[in-house]
Formats: structure tokens, sequence, C-alpha cells
């Protein structure tokens, strides 16, 4: 049997591919020996199992009729009424029920939103870094990729408005800014209100689409970020993915999506010829979980287990890393990044990590540009204070090798 | 705010867009009052409601860190590997581990077929009528569409050749033929062993792909049917895709999609950026269904039921249709297939049957060549003995009315 027949009947979009740099590793930290700082998976202790157990219980004495079924390509009617609820409240976003779908996570909102808004050739901005996500359903329609520098602060509407400059200047279509601004994946960073008005002013001025990522918005740890872009939307020209993987669980696959009344019509029928609707049982999980108001007090318990957890690596980074290592201090979400020093190379480096059993991601496959080779991405999601403790001072062990300096 | 701001930035494949028939018309049939024998969802009745119950239990006692977890994109391994198991067995498919991904349900497979395999232009050969839920996939990323007519066997093998060649002839690139071999929807009909047979001669020798779209494959009402495509492959051209909506629940969206290896990891890495993994939670409750031996009994069960039903439906239409009107006896799956007389029109006749609160799927929107108008679709799955007995009383005096014939 000639196992590959097919091999030249690939769409052109199929032909090179590269695969998820984060799911591509999931395999490798599956192995048990591995301390792994590499995945963005939340932490299992968080999960409102008890509660879970009881719903499904309930759901399947009750109306196992409905909770097994299909359901509508919108999502289940109930749940939509709650995410509505829900994000006003939360959120300050004002939308009805025909603008919001439920997707299988926020990975299928962007590549929904991507499906109907990218023609090959149009440009998409993202971040310089930016989660491969995001940009990788892009490429998937043919979009043209341009980075935009990442300061302390997020995306720099500055350097995002030369971008937009030149990508006109050279003829090509601008179309999406995809934008991730709470608590950034990689970088941690948090977008201030004033550049997220910027980033609005910016959209309608270049009549550019936003698709706005967030899915570590409720994991701040003081206070709460600044409204989102959705809420600061002045001509409804932002697609807002918010993902329940962090704060709720990610096996049920759950995230909503909200836009233009339009545009969500449009991905609720391409959905149609995808997966046809989220799974079923999952949404009236969700459902009744937010209708006992206890999806709140879920991100309450969240928040405070992933500070905790953000100052133990925080520490465990000042105790063992050599002094020319440089870090952020995010104030939310999963990770912290780090620039190496001295031309070190973060590929390089997790490959003799991963000889010593110690993961992680590296920082390159975030930059679209093919820069950031210096860097890498901790996340202090899932591991336990020893695992932290023991998989820095491997690292920190590791750079000072390189650097002659001391640990 | 300008709700349709985006309105001049959708994709080309976005700008014309139509709703999947069946997706929309489940809008319609939620109204309670309703007598439907539109959609093609299973019956409640047959849900293993106890077997998941108890399952879900276990699951959340024991693991809740894994079920509750991210999965990998490929699926479970121990739901993959019970799969490749179970189809070497019941399918005769030899096929490993990597050659099988699950998906979110069997759409999602022919999605990512279509992602992986079409270029603009592309021509897809499906039946006339063919189940649009395949032929929209295919439409989304540019095919052209070829109706190949579909009689009391199936698609026909020789007509088959007459539109490959005429493709050719006219400089179009012949790229992959869409089939649903047992229990077609919406016609009912199996293919034989030898059309079966020339279908993959076909293939090799114009070097194109199959999808071979499977979902009703188990519930045959005597004997079995023909070994599946796949199981004839011998250049493994075609990729299988085996629901488990129809044999199990729909509300989990489960599916086995079976393909050449190299063919397979293009898919799972499409599904990186689209949704990253199907419901783990799902996944487990199915896998351990499996280990339990389960499936093959619910199997045994949902045949005689669906048989009963389909006899129901044969049995009311005999006594309420007019004898002008034109059906098949299925041999499996849930449907059966109408010709009406007399140029009636199946959108028309639609129309008027909701008004009586009867409802149906129009069979025109399953010819992709706009033929059909004559044409309803039945189903028998969903409803109970009184409901077929009454909607077809309905929609025979509706017929009659129309026809000047008694009922």
């Amino acid at each position: 049997m000639n196992s590959n027949a097919l091999a030249h009947l690939y769409a052109r979009r199929a032909r090179e591919v590269k695969a998820s740099a984060i799911r591509e590793i999931c395999k490798l930290i599956a192995r048990p020996e591995i301390r792994s700082l590499a995945g963005g998976w939340p932490d299992p202790a968080t999960f409102p199992v008890d509660a879970i157990r009881e719903i499904c219980t309930e759901l399947l004495d009750e109306r196992p009729d409905l909770v097994l079924q299909y359901g509508t390509s919108e999502g289940l009617p109930e749940l939509r009424s709650a995410l509505v609820d829900w994000l006003g409240r939360r959120d300050g976003i004002e939308c009805s029920e025909d603008q919001l779908v439920v997707t299988s996570g926020s990975a299928q909102g962007m590549e929904l939103a991507a499906k109907i808004l990218i023609d090959e050739g149009d440009v998409v901005f993202v971040g310089l870094p930016t989660y491969f996500g995001g940009s990788g359903a892009a490429q998937t329609f043919g979009a043209e990729l341009v980075g935009v520098p990442v300061d302390d602060h997020g995306i720099d509407p500055d350097r995002l408005e030369d971008a937009l400059e030149a990508t006109l200047a050279a003829g090509k279509r601008a179309k999406l800014i995809y934008v991730i601004p709470d608590f950034q994946n990689p970088t941690g960073t948090c977008l201030p209100l004033e550049r997220r008005q910027r980033l609005i002013a910016l959209a309608n001025h270049h009549d550019l689409a936003i698709v706005e990522d967030s899915p570590y918005r409720d994991l701040c740890f003081s206070g709460e970020p600044p409204p989102p872009l959705k809420a600061l939307d002045t001509e409804d020209r932002v697609i807002y993915l918010r993902s329940f993987s962090k704060i709720f669980c990610p096996g049920f696959r759950l995230a909503a999506t909200v836009g233009p009344a339009e545009a969500v019509r449009r991905m609720v029928i391409a959905r149609q010829f995808e997966d046809c609707c989220s799974n079923v049982f999952g949404q009236y999980v969700l459902s009744r979980f937010m209708q006992r108001d206890l999806l709140d007090r879920q991100i309450e318990k969240n928040r405070n287990h992933y500070k905790g957890k953000c100052d133990e690596l925080l520490g465990a980074m000042s105790r063992h890393f050599p002094s020319s290592v440089r870090w952020n201090r995010p104030e939310g979400g999963f990770f912290v990044f780090v620039h190496l020093p001295g031309g070190l190379d973060g590929e390089d480096l997790l490959r003799e990590a991963v000889e010593r059993n110690v993961a992680y991601v590296a920082g390159a496959p975030f930059f679209v540009d093919g820069g950031g080779k210096n860097t890498l991405r901790l996340s202090f999601a899932q591991s336990d204070p020893e695992t932290i403790e023991e998989a820095i001072a491997v690292l920190g062990r590791l750079i000072a090798e390189r650097t002659g300096e001391s640990a």
C-alpha cells in the first residue's frame, strides 16, 4: 500500500505546515519524569470537581434527552443568555444574544473569525511576540502576518501605526489586528487603557477588524485590568474571545465569541460545516454552573491560587537565575517571559533542559519575524512549588554554565 | 453604533453564505407543537443514559485532573487505541493509531479533509442528491461541486466516470469524491460491493482522494452492508469518517477520522488552530463505554429500534400517501426519500405543512445542480409512532389536495 498517495493532492495551505509548538510539546511533557514549566494548561487542583459531578448527575437524571442530543450551532440558548448577562456585569460589554456564539474553545472563535475575514494576502497585525494559536489560524487562510513590538505594557500603538502605514504604502490590504490585551501569552503584559483606546482609534481610522483574545482576563492578581477593547469599541469592529478553559476547565472546550451580529451570523453558518455545534453536554454543565453563581466564586479562588504560584516562580527565579537574565513581574495570567543573556538560544537551552528532565517553551515560535531567539516562556500554572523550585534551579545552573556566572 | 462596520471586510468565502438547511430547520422544529420528520437527530430513547451516568461519576471520582483537562490534538490515546481495534474487528479496516484522529463529529473530519485537500477551483464529486454538510465544507474552501446521479443503489460509477471525463476535458482539476455509501443521507440507498470497488478503481485511475462518510453504517436492518471503501482501498486514498452520534449519542460530538498517516498528521496540525482537541471529558466517557464492550450491544439495540420506526413510517406512507407518490424502502439508516408527483414542489409543500405543524426537509438543498424540486426527505429517527402516523396523514392529505387524488 502506497501510504502517501495523497501527498501531491494537498491544498497549498497544507503543503507547508508547522505544528503548534505548544501542542507538539504536550507530547513531550507527558513523560512523568519531566518537571515542566511549558504548557499553558491550568492547574487541575482548581477544577470545581464536586460541583461538576453533582451537575452531571442531575442533568443525566433530569434531561438526558437534551444534554446528550445535538444542539443549535449558535449554542445552548440558556447558556448564551447567561453569558450575555455575565459579560455585561463582569466586562461592561453590552451585547445581545445574536451577537454571541458558543465556540469550541477560543481557538475556534479565532478560526471562525479568520474564516469569515481573511482572504489570501490580507495583512494581520500581531504582537512580537504573540500566541501562535491565533496567528496560525490566520495563516491557514493565507494571511500575511506583520509583527508589532510588544514592550512592558503590551503591543505598542505607535509601532502599530508605523506598521500600518508601511503596509498601506506597500499596496497591501490591512485587515485585522490580533491582540491579547490581558496578561498576554507569552509576555504576561497588560495593555493600559490609553493603549486600548489607541487600538480602537487605529482600527476605526484604518478600517480594520480586531480580534481580542482574552483567556487570562479574570486571573488578575490585584484589582481589575482595564475594560476590554470590546467595551471601548465605538464602531463594533471587535470580535471578543472569552475562554472558559482557565476559569472553569478546558476539558469541555467552551468559549464565548462576541462580535457584530452580522459577523456572528456568518461565523455560525461557517461552523455548521465545521463541528455543527459545541459539545452539548458541556454547555449544559457550564450553564448550570453559572446559574448557581459558582463562576465568580471560582474565579476568585483561581486568582489567589495562581497569584501564589506566580510568587513561587518569581522567588525561585531570583534565587537561582544568574544576574544577567531579565524577566518581568506579571500582574496576572500564567506566564513569565525571560530574556537570556549573551546570545544564549532558548531552543538550544531547551534541548539541554529536557535532557535534565526540565521543560519550558522557547520564545522564538512566538515571534513571526524570526526573532526572539534569546527568549523563553515559563508557565507557573500547572506545577507544584517543589517542581517549580527544582526546575528553576536546573535552568539556573544550565544558564550559569553557559555564561560562566554563578547561579 | 454602526453594527455592520465589518461587512465589507468579509473574506470572499463568507460574502455569499448559505446556511445549512438542516441546521436552520432545527430552530423551527424546536417549537413543541411541530410534528417533525425533519431532523436527522437520533432518538433520545436510544441514549445509554445509565451507563453514561455511571461512567461520568466514576471518571470524576477517579481522575478529574485528566478528564477535565486539555488533551492532545490527535485524541485520547486509549480511545484511539480502542477505535483501531474496533474498526479492525467491525469494519475490516487495518489501521494504526497514527492513521486515526478523534474529531469533533464527522463534520470536522470532512472540514479538515477539505482544508488539507481543496484549493480554489478543485472539483469535488458528490451524489445527486447528497448530504449538504459534506458538500458545504468543500465549498468553504472554494471547491467546485459536480453532481453525480444517485439511483436506487447509490452513486452511479458510470455517471461518475462521465463526469470525471467531462471535468478533465474542461481542463479542471478533479480532486475528491465525497460519498456516503451506507444508507445515504438523504436517499437511504446502500452502495453494492461492485460499485464500491469501481469507485476505488476510478480514484486510483484518475488520482483522486475519496472521503467516505458513514454515520449510519451500523444501523443496518438486516445482515451487514458491504465492506467500507476504506477496507477496499488499495492505494490508501480514502479518508473514512466514522461518527458516534447515531450509535452512542451526539451530545459529546465525537467521531473517528481515518486516513493515510501523512494526511492525518496534516489534519491534526490543522485542528491545532481550530479547536485544539475534541472535548476530553466526552472522549473519556466513550473510551470507557467501549472498554466495557457496551458499544456493540448498543448498536444491536439501536438497529432494532430504528428498524421498527422505519417500518412504522413505511406503513403510514402506504396508508396515507396517494398512489402517485414514489419512495424507496431503505435497509438501514434514518431516511426515506420521496418523489412527489406532477411537478409538486417540496419547498412549497413544506411551507404549507409547517402551517399544519408538520415538518420535513425539502429535497432541493441536497441537489448541487439545482434539481430535486419535487423531492423531500422524511426521517423516522426521532418521532414516536403517533407523531409519524399523524404527520404522514397530514402530508398525505396535503399532497392529495394538490393532485386531486384520494389520500
